[in-house]
């Protein structure tokens, strides 16, 4: 079988140095291009060491770039730049896969709020897919422009879709507090994240208001179809580098049973290669996720208060991992392709 | 002015050791016995290297001590320890003030349910005074006995006192989402404390129910004179070594402006050296109290659902720390005696 | 093709998981027996939660367990263990591969010193080999038994070996200070390993002598012929998990220019998959290879004082990854089946 | 008795906010301005909210600062800022000490090679003063300029002195293996010193040549009136913030026994309240030392290869605690004022 190209813009931030690390193992993939403003001419190895000597590709200038022989791009970008590429790309035939925010929410004026910026192509949001992979297969096998999920909503919308889905939670007192670690940030000039900062320290941020918390409930609402969710989200830095840790606190309509809940979960999940329902009173560890593709969930119930734990490596299920299960489904490859990590531990 | 001696039982563990470190610059204290089972006869610097030279003393055996000089006794043991001494000393009139758990629930069946023990002296246990040392100043300065607050009940009463106090929050809806340093959970053979696996790793734990939430509801409903209290509390393990971090979500009874909020809780603690409100819409930080005595506590509206952040030195405010504030309230000293260390930072 | 049957003794320490986590993904293996005295009967997922589901086997009592079945068996056990069961295994033709150090060292009365027991099978120590993958292969191949070399001499032979065999270093003032994770510790009780006290700190150990001196000097005269060879070494404890650096200082018997340092290297090690040296004045870092079955050397030329860097995961190339290289290369598998893991990173 | 006022450039990195933790708390001191560029007329405690509120100053532009009032200036700029004002300072009476590298070394063009600026007053290095406390005192307390000398140098020559001074080691074969926490390099914006690259690593670093290379040695030979030392040092990064641990190799001339080397250290450092000699085959860690201006030292001897440990916090004995060291001797107050703070432990 002939390779798939793929491109990847932006490839020296952690997303994309992520997709570079997955995709040099993915059997039906092949490298097109790469770019980087930073690091234009410089060998791939040169700036990402970890690398192996096999991958050959130097990074190219955005300027510079041709996509002609590329089936599919991967954005791994700031926001606002592959709204501006879209139409041109998808005129051409190719396929997207925006790992920014661009296309996760529906609603422009939201949008536009939360990003502060004009959105450069409002008519092909309504054609994108949100790409998480679980809930969305069918829609994305077939999509010309995948909105990538953030993060923490992967995390997020993973534990809360069976209940909702199943309208067994009020789902207007949702609270979610979350943790990630480091890497979520990116890679970029801020004191807080320098390691004489971030080490041996925790605290919470953005606590008026986080652009996760618009995308949860919009993609929620649609998923679950769920007139209206309320999710008051909290995120918290973990002194780490990945991973990411969802502790989820919601009321139950009724009470319900260890082997209801359990059952609920199996149903969503059992088919699933990615999450993994660990079962009621099980303690999920960011450790058993970490540099893979695994989704691990648990819920414990204190008089009708359930509480939900879930986890993910931001950077894999939550962004490079997630694009790839993504292209997978969307190219008809085996789901776990390149995907096969076991996750590094201890 | 002579010096006032104290010993400490149970010298080995960590906030055994955090004691050491506190009470070396204490002006007013001379140390007198130190306890160790397992470190009998070795010098406490020989064990402590990091402690200064100046510190003569040796540990002594549990069976070989005699606490006749002594003004104070610190039970820096494990739980169910201090219970069996209480009655002798306070008898030849010592006071006592004891750094775990057996004094801090005034309900006897409530603790013995969940410390999974019978108690030995449930009269003294009426007579001991919970020594959150900012809410109980004037019980402190005549107590015989203290129990001194557990780590996160420190960090999570300091930051709902306010709040219960003014009635103004809901107070059967608080849901507390918890962090802690490893140092929390003490020195002991345990593969879950280990480096290699707490090491850039972040979960939850007790999930199904910890102990610190029985003290939270008593001491508070105590403290602020509230019919019932329902606090849903959930810790978490964070991948570093000192430091408790409360994220709590409560309902608002009546919206309030940041004015009001700042008020309440600048009322609280304006005249507190250690505890200090930063202000609504602040960010607290571990790093800003590590090491210190200090609690730093802010908190954000979002639509009459408030979230208060509180953090604390668990070593020093949640344990050590306050221990010796609440001494320097018995014996008349100055509140900071020993205590004036400012956090480490960065 | 029939898959190979390899069983595991000693299932539950950090060599045991670790061999589990590579072995799940390897193409020709499947995986029989796996011993754990203290978690007999229990699942291998249940005890390692980050290991997928697919892995079916329970934990078998090694008083119980059978080799019947087994094509090869490792030895992830502490020093002392293998050499009790190597007789009878190889007599019924199975192989076998110690990742202890009952094997390591050819020179009984020295290994007895060292280790602090009787040797059980000194007759066999002969017919071992020693399992440094690069520069035993052939030997490798017909080996019965394999002698996993240690974390430390990986990392430390790789870097000394091309520069010994040209005979271009004074053999007798060689200076070795090296850098391990907290891993290569083992999973067991001791309060140096906790994470209190791990983390946020730095030392030396064993400065008076460690194992790993004699296993270093005994196989490099061996594998580069040289009549003596002195190394002092210097372990240190890094406060992290994984990662071995060696920073090895040497003298030039005559000055080289970059060229010929890096002919020197590059002759040693082009051909191989997982030694990459990177140039003359390039700076390896723990985290390119973290995960990987790779190491990373270097070095820097300062007045006929050359300094080499070398760098390996201590759990991978310094042991289960360079166990399972062993193993291909005895049956004749790809090299690299197995062990295609890109290094994590960030 | 009237304070002493002190002022500082440069209050906005790490060892101008270590220099404001330390003299929070000195009984001599009153501060009077403090500079940043950045934050000019920000409250010092919104910018470093872990110090006390009893801080009122606030930041000054150096555009605008006045000395008038100042008795001392720390200089805890970037290399090459204390030069330009040095002798506008001292023809006002004002004395100095500066925490950068303007003053360290006496040789002018070695200087100006190694920092790549031309001096701005060589003359003035002349009269400077090399700060390092315990083997200057006498020159220190009339010293109008102080040199403070590098944290590497501060760690390095306070365990090489005792040895040069008595002719007992070749001066000539010294290695010096060190390591450092990331504050070390600073508070500025560089990939490496992100948390998410130096978190969970360990690399070497200017192997080819570090600038306190010809610090340790031109200092140390005039320490010790030595004709000639030759000291390779290679400097690398321990993934935690504070710390400097160095491991030094050298040649005995003569075998000595424990004794002996024992007393070698004690007659150096019995009179010193900072600097300690754990004694021989003692293991010193970074944790013994974190937060305090102590040096722990001690030293194992292997066959005439005789092997020093030494230790300190960079940030306090490597920088602002021997610049308040300094002061406390130049002004003839107690050596260990504002300095008494015990080490964090765990």
């Amino acid at each position: 079988m002939d390779k798939l190209h793929v491109s990847i813009v932006g490839g020296s931030g952690y997303t994309g140095s992520e997709l570079l690390r997955l995709l040099v193992n993915h059997p039906h993939i092949e490298i097109d291009q790469v770019t980087s403003r930073q690091d234009d001419g410089k060998n791939i190895t040169e700036i990402f060491p970890f690398l192996p000597k096999k991958i050959k590709n130097k990074f190219v200038h955005p300027d510079n770039v041709s996509f002609e022989q590329s089936d599919l791009i991967f954005f791994a970008t700031p926001n606002g730049i592959a709204m501006n590429f879209a139409e041109m790309l998808v005129s051409k035939g190719k396929r997207l896969i925006d790992l920014a925010a661009d296309f996760r929410i529906k609603n422009i004026p939201l949008w536009e709020q939360w990003y502060g910026m004009k959105h450069a192509c409002p008519k092909l949001v309504e054609t994108a897919v949100y790409g998480l992979s679980e809930l969305k297969k069918n829609e994305i096998k077939d999509a010309k422009i995948i909105a990538n999920p953030g993060c923490y909503p992967t995390a997020i919308q993973l534990a809360l879709y069976p209940l909702l889905n199943k309208k067994i939670i009020n789902e207007q007192t949702i609270i979610i507090d979350a943790k990630s670690g480091i890497s979520g940030a990116g890679k970029k000039n801020d004191d807080n994240l320098l390691m004489a900062e971030a080490y041996d320290n925790f605290n919470a941020y953005s606590v008026q208001g986080h652009r996760h918390e618009p995308e949860i409930e919009e993609n929620l609402k649609e998923i679950t179809n769920t007139k209206d969710i309320k999710a008051l989200f909290v995120p918290h830095l973990i002194p780490m580098v990945r991973g990411i840790y969802a502790t989820i606190y919601v009321d139950l309509n009724k009470d319900l049973s260890e082997d209801e809940l359990d059952s609920i979960y199996s149903q969503a999940y059992d088919q699933s290669i990615f999450v993994h329902f660990m079962g009621v009173n099980k303690i999920p560890k960011t450790k058993m996720v970490r540099g893979s593709n695994q989704c691990r969930i648990s819920c414990f119930n204190r008089d009708k208060k359930l509480i939900i734990l879930s986890t993910i490596d931001n950077l894999v299920k939550g962004a490079a991992g997630q694009a790839i299960q993504n292209l997978n489904i969307m190219f008809n490859f085996q789901e776990e392709a390149g995907l096969n990590y076991i996750p590094l531990n201890p």
